[in-house]
């Protein structure tokens, strides 16, 4: 695997910084840049949170135990022990991040000054400055936060719709756009192709800027075996009327993508013009993150010889 | 001594809270309204603190350890680790209480919510719901911020004036006003008076409203000896060119107050058309604290038969 080359990663929540981490163990920091999904930011009680770059953080820095999502239901009543139980939320990072942000720095600064703080090497990006969140809409209840829909309502409503509210007016910071110009690689984590990487791509010029480079452009399935490693992707799928496979995957991410890693467990996948391999997937141990992130890189080294 | 009579008390931080806890297990809560200094209110990375608030609520709620003042040195970086530090400082009630002002609530309406929660049955108010500041002016540093002088300089600079930043535009709240109109005891608690009792005082109308009643309005000495029973109270009335005693400060509350109360440890207090009592004013144990409330309350009592 030639370690020198430069990576972008697009990731979620967990199963992005699952690969995170492995890329992280293989590929020198300065080559190496994550891009994550702001759709699901909130503000709580006057502090600004960010899941998924929050559990990138915490996963990258050793400190995962202190992500444990975010309760944020709507018919709690606002009552000093309901904020009393967020002691182990890390309050300081959404403190540190409100407060960098309201003195009027972006939000890629303020990423950047906590990765800093929490002695990690690798760039990690928000997807973009702009405020961008994810509306669900739902069958039962409307629509729905992302939050009130993830945590509130557990994911048991059932998606008809996706809304990127805020999108429309959203742009790339120039700190996506150069790593995107300068990747020789392109990956898409196994996160929720639909909840996390959709708000990415719903950024206007993103799409552009990734399939504009003639470089690899690799997503990783989150399906394997007719189900999701975690959440709501499979059931999601299937409600919005995808066939719920690595295929459909592969075919949803469609020209952003020029290569796809499926699981070992499914069926061979072929579809016109699109490398595709299928490696063991399931990341549990640290080991497993770091194999896999050395496979698919290994992989994509073999493209040049074809 | 008569229970039923309505008591307002003046305090500012621990010496004023101390008065209150005592008054609280004497005068059923209906027939007592404590008033408290918001002088030393502070924005911290974007959560509102009201330190001598606190000081309050956490003794009347018996949480009294959660108070450890607030390290805002403005020589501290802004770092994770400074701000994880905060994690025993009850950030809960700071956040509901910034969530609460930024909803558009008084802080009046917002104390009342949080004493509420905390189980206090008396009522707790604000000084005023307008910010005010208090400014000391130094010798050695200039004008600072009073955390500053507190927290980062502890006290040791060489104060040469107050002042109370945004007092002019203050204005009594209604439910202020209606304490003072309806109270048959006015007590000031033995807080600092240049740093506790004058902001509140420096807010337009609250002098008048004081001296307006025909009712006790009595004063207990925070000077004890020739120094302070805690904090910088000697130390600044030196500096400001006082004599360091309770006669002085007797003199310093002037036509607000009509009645003193300092300390057996102390020479006899004749001031013209002042009642004064020497009574045992150290409070260390509760118990210290319910005698203090009795005797005052009862010497009070005794001005009927004059």
């Amino acid at each position: 695997v030639a370690l020198d080359k430069k990576i972008v990663a697009f990731v979620g929540g967990v199963g992005g910084a699952k690969l995170a981490l492995g890329l992280t163990r293989l590929v020198p920091p300065e080559c190496l840049t994550i891009i994550v999904n702001t759709g699901d930011d909130l503000w709580y009680y006057g502090l600004r949170v960010c899941p998924d770059v929050d559990t990138v953080l915490y996963t990258l820095s050793g400190r995962v135990n202190a992500v444990n999502g975010w309760g944020v239901a709507g018919d709690t009543q606002t009552t000093l022990e309901t904020l009393r139980g967020l002691g182990d939320k890390d309050i300081a990072v959404h403190m540190l991040r409100t407060h960098l942000l309201q003195q009027g720095n972006t939000l890629t600064q303020v990423i950047s000054h906590l990765a800093q703080a929490m002695g990690i090497a690798p760039t990690i990006l928000p997807m973009t400055d702009a405020p961008v969140a994810t509306m669900v809409n739902t069958l039962e209840q409307g629509e729905l936060e992302f939050q009130e829909y993830f945590v509130k309502h557990r994911w048991q409503p059932t998606v008809t719709a996706l809304r990127f509210a805020g999108a429309e007016a959203a742009t790339l910071s120039d700190e996506v756009r150069d790593a995107l110009a300068n990747a020789d690689v392109i990956l898409f984590a196994p996160s929720n192709p639909w909840l996390s990487i959709a708000p990415i791509l719903a950024v206007p010029g993103m799409q552009a800027a990734i399939e504009g480079r003639n470089v690899p452009r690799v997503a990783i399935t989150p399906i394997v075996a007719g189900n999701a490693i975690k959440g709501p992707a499979a059931k999601l799928m299937g409600e919005m009327g995808y066939e719920v496979s690595p295929a459909a995957v592969a075919h949803y991410y469609g020209n952003v993508i020029n290569g796809f890693v499926y699981d070992i467990q499914d069926n061979e996948i072929n579809l016109e013009g699109l490398h595709a391999v299928a490696l063991d997937t399931i990341m549990k141990t640290d080991e497993d993150k770091i194999a896999l992130a050395r496979l698919v890189l290994g992989w994509i080294e073999t493209w040049e010889a074809l």
